[in-house]
């Protein structure tokens, strides 16, 4: 229970690991058998007794398993507390909320700094390459381990939306419900492109070395670089102009290579604190996973979503130009032309794709409703 | 005389020195005196006696002088061959052409892999840092060895386009008329941040060594990812959907970090043959004049505009997001606001930023009957 005053809050919450039971095999699409599947997560509330109440919540790219709640001795709390908690949109006093980490990660579950158990040393880039299937196969394993059958929804923002969708369609009776927020259902070619620049930023960078480097000597440089590149995509250009224009970090320009401009610093600050805490392979397979994602493959997407029975809520943000809102218009075309119960929701703000986790109020009147009336329909039905 | 075929290209032409007088001092907008002022140049057509026909073309970032014709023994015409010729928008029959390169630049003038005659080596970092006004001061000493007083049209697209703004500006009684075309009055946030992660890329890349390469081992891995950054800008989410969507550049995806999509290849092939042809310095001296250029300074754009004569033709493309129509609106408004005649034409296009290059036959359209009044205008006051 939370010792937290907080009442809002999940209170004190810990990272738990699931690792798959050894007489199960875990083969991944391209059809590689991955050894040792260990998935990180964390769960808040309870599951009910008719295990109607379960959500899982998907992160984005550089999230983690800790979305809610405080870690002991940490003052900073989950990525989503503003959404997960007691009276919040996903209501801890109601829901069962699941955050699964993601595979190809580096934040406790199988990745590319896993240890190979056939070699004894961490993978590098022996690991496989993961899609968004694969992330979405493992954290099956992790609900069904959990003891549920059914998904009251699955929600994410970005990365976490992709996988949101691919539960709907790979795993149509068990995803009762469906929130895919500030994503696509797959990776334009401008999306690639930011993509593979980070990535080169990434390979480029010699203490890369091949994907063989150890923590002292990892290539922080070429990460930075690709962190700063995703930082432009997060923002709006009116974002970056209110926050920064063309302030200076000085009192006059000073005709030298420094950082003279707001946003200058702001870049580097966020490049530099980001290779503190990912790691650079882990970048590469997980963006690598994002290009790969293309829900509708060599079919349109009206028959890519065919048997899902998912009933849905698509939110976009009018600003984001990284995850552009006709991006979600056009799953929202093709569910309604299977039939299939969406609304959509554009929600106005500057803040570009960042909006996901700051438009938090807007998304909390829309999430508690469709909840509601989601798990209403989930108890009528069994 | 031209030696083509070709009536309609400006024919053989060659690229020519300019070197400031050593009785005359140039000095920056910093303060700092430049030693040995250089610039490259070149010129179509003839000064007329009247000497009411000479244009001053302005290149963007990776531009040089060599705006149109062949040099002898190349294939490639100049980078603006579809704009500058015989009947071409910039008719070499009727009008003096002045291409000239830029200060700070790698393609011929003076620039940081100039040679520091106090040292006897390249500059590298310690060529002083340049602005767009210093480029166009050091264009002003290249019209009057021209004998060029008045200039009847300023044009150029890009950082070219805030050249032309400059010369309006600084330049009152010489320049006669200003285009503009896909530009801004100064660069944002977000075109502050684009240029400062392609500098990061190459002031990381540890071949850059603080400036202090030589041509064999130069950083061509951080310049090619501050290239590949650059191309993403200069095309639309539309263009690059079209031209590359999905495509792979093999039968089917891989699984491996190898170039799979037809889009990351394009990136890389942009980015390899890019740094045969460019400065690593050179890109850090453009991007930041760019980035200090602030024609308003801290003052109104309709203050900065009070003195400007000349009149505008204002271009911006639909879909250019690095420097988006709004832009050019605020300009026009500002002008507007000064009684200046100006004409704004957004031409609607889905190349993004590069239909600079691109819709020559629109551009053309709108320029020729833009030059022939204005020619007209010149010749009636004098």
């Amino acid at each position: 229970m939370s010792q937290k005053k907080d009442t809002k809050s999940a209170g004190e919450v810990e990272t738990k690991y699931f690792n798959l039971p050894d007489d199960k095999k875990f083969i991944l699409e391209n059809g590689v058998q991955l050894q040792g599947l260990k998935l990180a997560y964390e769960t808040y509330g309870q599951l009910n007794e008719k295990k109607t109440n379960a959500v899982l919540i998907c992160h984005a790219l550089s999230g983690d398993a800790h979305a809610a709640g405080y870690h002991p001795g940490e003052k900073k709390p989950g990525w989503w507390e503003d959404m997960i908690g007691p009276d919040k949109a996903f209501d801890t006093n109601k829901y069962f909320v699941i955050c699964s980490n993601i595979i190809g990660g580096c934040k406790g579950s199988s990745g590319p700094n896993s240890i190979d158990p056939s070699t004894g040393n961490p993978y590098g880039l022996s690991f496989p390459i993961v899609s968004i299937k694969d992330m979405i196969n493992a954290q099956k394993e992790l609900i069904e381990y959990l003891g549920v059958e059914k998904l009251l929804t699955v929600c994410g923002g970005s990365m976490g939306g992709m996988q949101a969708l691919q539960w709907a369609v790979s795993y149509p009776d068990i995803t009762f419900s469906c929130i895919p927020i500030a994503t696509t259902y797959k990776h334009s070619a401008q999306q690639i492109a930011f993509d593979e620049v980070g990535r080169q930023a990434i390979m480029s960078d010699p203490a890369w070395n091949g994907g063989n480097y150890c923590e002292k000597e990892h290539p922080s440089a070429g990460l930075a670089v690709a962190r700063m590149i995703g930082h432009i995509t997060y923002m709006s250009n009116d974002s970056m102009e209110k926050k920064f224009g063309r302030m200076l970090k000085k009192e006059k320009l000073g005709y030298e290579f420094s950082t003279e401009f707001e946003v200058e610093g702001y870049l580097r600050y966020r490049g530099d604190s980001f290779v503190k805490r990912f790691d650079a392979n882990s970048y590469l397979y997980i963006t690598k996973a994002m290009d790969y994602f293309d829900i509708q493959k060599k079919q349109s997407l009206h028959q890519a979503f065919k048997d899902v029975k998912a009933r849905f809520l698509v939110i976009a943000f009018s600003s984001d130009w990284l995850y552009p809102p006709f991006q979600s218009k056009e799953i929202l075309k093709a569910l309604k032309m299977n039939g299939i119960n969406v609304t959509y929701c554009e929600i106005s703000s500057d803040y570009g794709h960042d909006a996901f986790l700051l438009e938090f109020k807007e998304e909390t009147k829309l999430v508690k409703h469709f909840l509601a009336s989601t798990k209403k329909k989930l108890e009528k039905e069994i």
